[in-house]
């Protein structure tokens, strides 16, 4: 096989019949055509479908002359600082057609394997490790486009700094090595798109103390004993008047209970080894490669919201206002910095001992750390500009009714009619506003983690050296 | 008649029938009755029904002996710092039954009227001025105990500073002056609970140019050719698991088109009377009233966020944490400024020459102000607390269904269950992420005006004499 | 004795002597004349001649019947409201005379020792404790109106937490306790204005892990063993006109060392009891009475700068800008906090057990650590009001040179000379740029401590639970 | 000639004596040993003596073969992508030498002149324009290595709108046009190091509305009739321990005034022409060739408080807490963002039609928004981390006093003596506190321009119309 059509995916999933509970209620028959999943399913579908459309697939595909395959550049690792222009147009590619709003657009699994299987090396000759499993998936993967989500992090039932004790209560965990693999008892917190990928990559959140939650390996989604249960849908209104973004990129997110699940040896990474758990996260290529992702996306992300902000500017016609036209530089400024240092991490990329060309994490860290206070600000900035024009959004169907024209004519804006006006704003109230809007901003808020623990890892890994060097210099010269 | 029952309102509003078109329909039958209508009534007819509880009958009512009726302190007139207190008392009685999230519960209106009626003597041998129509309908409106709507704003098409020649494009004026009263033609951009009141009062936007948008008058809601247009509803579910907020408190926002409407003349207040259109908000009551109003509600509001932020804290045992503990402190520091500058406008207060009690508006002012950025400073204070657990929240169904009891141990906070931990969650969500929460936050954002110009109205009318004078004694101390 | 002329103050330190090093010398003669020092003794001696004159006897004195003598209102251990107004009115008065630039003038210690002798209860009983040395020595200080300093501040060697063995190489401790007091070995960071004082109250700071560091007490500045050691100056010039802060408010930073310093039994309050030591800090009245005191002259500082904003603004003509009132507004909203949360400490206070009315604390915390965020923030704003006109400061010299009228014609503002807008923009500088305004940032950053620590104190301290309940209710409100 | 020494710069300022008045009194005799200069004198002359530097020669010049001259890089139009970095190179170096404190190091005046002469096309067959004038000043400047001052805003006397009536009354213009050249009277503000460069440069304030404030020329600094007027020294202390910073790097600033001053034609670039003044600013590359400069210095100092933040840290020991690093951090994502904006002007930088490489100016006027707002808040880290510790300084004579040994012990710090760390917080205090650290803090505040007209600038110059067109897209996608 080679890259997948929309088609090829959704006919997969809706096979696949994995275990996801929404509603109180068990899905039954396709999964792509219940509402809940339809819109994302759709969408998803879509982003398959450019990797075969002629505009896209010089942005989004590779030739793999080895295997006589065509592969998304997506699994693609980078050896040259050309290859990382071609990853970071391959996300933008893909983000421009979701306004950034799929965190799990296929990209970013797709890397995350990629940074996986890139990373290999750490494994070799390591205590319950399985190097040459990983390679072997990585292949499987490329070779038939899958799909996936994944889950690391564990149930937030106590967040206290002396809280491991309670690690056994809840927690997926190794409760059993048999002959036939590993077999999973507990829960992880949080799987976006759960139950409608191919497969599943588990692995262990940082810091963990028992070497039974030090694992890593990838099921299929419809493993015997794996249940996705979903958080109540986000989707208010299926109309793409109404919804325009949340009617087609509502990801849905679930917890994932593991029933005694039995994952087979050949799909065991790792298992038993805190030491390779932490180091994996640590050392691997997955830190780097994944910022590079999410911050191509960002910015692509903000592209939008400029967009959003200065459309609604220009429809009250409040261009002429000082604070406006701050706000307004507001997201400029914050979308000039992504780029730069999204540029810089490129820039600054190292080929590691493998050959591997490695985004510099500084500037990508920086970025991501920023825009996990910039994005709720820009929310902000389009509320503030959008005023009162946020709230009084009637709907398509009253449009469409007996007093539409007269809807038409007095919300109309400045040199545009009311129902165009009005759908102007539904996107900006489905960006900022909606429940959906409204997970998306507490995504990109802990997006790669806690804003207050980023910033310290930054403190952390940061090279202060040489400014401690220079103001020592300074400090020591000869006093004349 | 005397102070309402909630079945009372309800039936009265039944009766009305308004014309009020939502999602492309009339809404025909029992407007109670109605899913976008039935949370909020239900809510504010157990406002209603407060007021002849014994407990709370002492604070929300007193005995009109000359009329030999009980009436609601909501339309108390104060003449003592006494009746402030009374008032704020009353104002918090029923706040705290909403959790301050009903912008628009009975209170807020009669206040308005009752300052409308303390500040006639501005209408007395003013031209078009009525200052008796007014007095009688404050009258009429205590018998009766009427619900009102309001509406000023004009619709939102064009915000340029030079846009004044478009006002008659869209904007409510008056188009005759008849033997039977005025004909007002065009629209009014917001009136929230618009439909599901007795009357509506509707004067001018300050700053007008033209005398035709200089009126103050109030009709009965079903007045032919008054039509209320709803955006779309914002209530997520109905459950009250799900949506502990929205299902209740979901006030409804409508655009208000006057399609010919005839207001007879014992309903005008004024008429074609720029200045005292002007005058009439600047130095009447209604500013110090319907802050002292505001102020009161957003003190219980504030109260609940403190109680939703230290919950959470309390259920994840987060509590040992430096930046955890700041930031709720953050909410701390903003309930106690509140609390203080009400305080403080009431000791402040002073009697205007009719003997009517003022609280001062410069704290008052000042505190609204603070609260259109404290306020999204502490929904955001929820989120980062709550992190990932403010998204996971399957709902009420999930919990009862067959994989109820294995959520119920998955998802377990700090010494509470699953199910009663995402309840806490569910009701955190609807204030801070859900559409419904949104639109608070939007509200408060500009309750009483654009935040940019309130701080130049604070600017504007502050008395800096006393802090010049001090530096310039400074200035010309004796130099020695 | 009775209350303290200015001229005495001056005789009475200068005859002290007391050990003062200043530049690499130990101050000799009049240290009343050292040009360090004459400046704020001038203006400390003048504050003391208010107490006479007939103008402000009535708000900084009041009759003591029983020892036929006047005392100064900041010695007042306040048993009703009034008192608590009166105390107010003192402390703005003498912070009128500095625009609330000196923390220590003489009425800060006088309310620290006020509090210490209401507290002398907590004393009583204890071991190692002299609750009769305590009020005896509040008596002998009203009765000679003392000044004082004083010190509790550890140095800064090592802030890591866990740094409480290297405690002994530098912290003022007692190293022996024989018959004649107590001997005191090691430094304390902080004396401001030691030296110029009659006494020094040296106290434990909080936390304190030995108990030879647990101690309270007072000697008189000229106790053999004690140095003070200046840090450099901060009076640029002596000139009114060019340093018209800094010139008569500069009031020092000592480090104090004790070389084998003997306390005589009388002077000790307690000592070797870490029990007490934190008890008197945390229960004592010291808290509520010195916060009371430092909100009531910061509301005085920020009444000032707004003065300096607002002539700013006039001086250069740019009133009509709206991010110029916003800014100037920004102060408005402090100071109107501040005196709010400041009146409602007084509303809320309530009387202990001895009859003492306790000002209610949080409000004034609450206030203090605002204050911390805002006033280096209301520095900022009259720098970016005064923009350029911040730095080209020609000196007094320079209008009085030949080429004086010319600069006094360049230089005008908006309807104002050169010379008497440099003045303006000079005392400005002296407020915000000088190291003197440098340091009362800093000051007024940490006064009552680490900002972050007092945040974390208001979280600790802040009474939550009806919060909580309110939650709690809404939440298990029957459904329905 | 060519590069040129330290030495001949100091001989050749002393010899111009041009007319400098400070503190009341005409500078005479050597300006370079005059307490108010010798200290920046001596470093602009280091900063020369560099340039003759083996180990800096290659960074600072290059080969001029032409001319068969060696010239600063300072002075070099760029032609490629190269000559960028090697200006950033020269550029940091020397602002290595200053850590970024010297806003006119001779690179700043240099770039605005290379500036200005790759803009000469501009002035081509314009009225009242000599492009050859300016072309020919160029070469004459790099050929004897002058050093400039320059000067363009107007005094402040009235900031208003609507104050263009005004101008005449104090702002420098030509008051005639003789055959000589032309006749200069006025003021200007600001001329920093005016009086201690060669010459004084000399244009018009963007805005101007009278053609004979329409102009740009330079003239040697002693020019008859040219007046520098100093402001008041902002040097505390010469000792190098004191005021390691401000006792070499005090640039001084000066209003210069213009009585009646004689311009010779061959000096003149422009007059008369508002048209002109307006586009050479707008559409010349002065804006792009200085902000690359500006950014460039600014990057260094983030450096160097970064490092004197660290080292602060570092001293007391205040490593492990959290918001200790996130302060931190704050520093260090400002240094990255502004080294990758940077790059991105670089990498995005583009030839215009004369073949010169012009740096992108939208990351850079970015850079210097940021940094607007960045720089306060870095010096408010900084004062936050040293704490008590900014103020307690002892100066150098304390510690070679008798008591200095117990100083050195009980000042010490972790791991580090006292006279040690007090010398490291003593350039803290410099940095952050003193007057000239406060300068600092204004200049960058308004460096390129006030922060809010910059930042509409930023949105009044971007490009938006792509973000508008990928909003468009998406709102207008077929309906499905």
């Amino acid at each position: 096989m080679t890259i997948m059509t929309g088609a090829e995916y959704l006919e997969r999933i809706n096979k696949l019949g994995s275990e996801v509970w929404i509603a109180g209620e068990k899905v039954t028959g396709d999964i792509s055509e219940h509402p809940a999943f339809k819109g994302v399913m759709k969408s998803q579908a879509e982003l398959y479908d450019m990797q075969h459309k002629k505009s896209f697939i010089e942005r989004l595909t590779f030739a793999d002359d080895k295997n006589n395959q065509k592969v998304g550049i997506s699994y693609l690792i980078p050896k040259t600082r050309a290859d990382l222009e071609k990853r970071r147009n391959m996300i933008q590619t893909w983000a421009r057609y979701t306004a950034g709003l799929m965190g799990r657009s296929p990209d970013y699994m797709n890397t995350a394997l990629a940074a996986f299987a890139s990373s290999v090396h750490l494994l070799r000759n390591q205590p319950n490790c399985f190097p040459e499993h990983l390679t072997k998936f990585y292949e499987y993967a490329i070779s038939n486009d899958l799909s996936f989500t994944h889950t690391f992090i564990n149930p937030q039932n106590n967040r206290s700094l002396m809280s491991f004790a309670d690690e056994d209560t809840t927690n997926a965990r190794v409760v059993k090595r048999i002959e036939e693999g590993l077999v999973i008892k507990g829960a992880k917190l949080l799987a976006t798109q759960g139950g409608i990928t191919d497969e599943i990559i588990v692995f262990s959140a940082p810091g963990i103390q028992d070497q039974s939650h030090a694992f890593a390996f990838s099921i299929p989604s419809n493993t015997e004993g794996v249940k996705f249960v979903c958080r109540k849908s986000l989707i208010a209104d299926h109309s793409r008047y109404n919804s325009p973004l949340s009617s087609r990129f509502e990801e849905m997110d679930t917890v994932v209970i593991f029933d005694n699940v039995l994952v087979p040896w050949d799909r065991v990474f790792f298992y038993d080894n805190i030491k390779i758990a932490n180091e994996f996260y640590k050392n691997g290529n997955f830190v780097p490669f994944a910022l590079h992702q999410i911050v191509s996306r960002q910015v692509i992300k903000t592209e939008f919201i400029l967009g959003v902000a200065k459309l609604i500017v220009d429809t009250i016609n409040i261009n002429e206002y000082q604070h406006v036209q701050s706000k307004v530089s507001e997201i400029i400024i914050g979308l000039e910095s992504g780029k730069a240092l999204l540029l810089a991490s490129e820039l600054q990329a190292e080929k590691d001992d493998r050959g591997i060309m490695i985004p510099n994490r500084t500037p990508l860290y920086v970025a991501v750390n920023q825009f996990q206070e910039t994005y709720p600000r820009f929310i902000e900035i389009v509320q503030l500009l959008g005023a009162s024009g946020m709230i009084n959004l009637p709907d398509e169907k009253q449009f469409a009714s007996p007093i539409g024209d007269v809807l038409d004519h007095y919300l109309q804006g400045f040199e545009i009619k009311g129902k165009e006006r009005v759908q102007l704003f539904q996107l900006a109230f489905d960006l900022c506003m909606s429940s959906f809007g409204s997970r998306q901003t507490l995504y990109e808020r802990f997006f790669f983690g806690d804003p207050v623990r980023l910033s310290q890892m930054i403190y952390q890994t940061y090279d202060m050296e040489p400014s401690i060097s220079f103001v020592k210099e300074m400090l020591n010269k000869k006093l004349t």
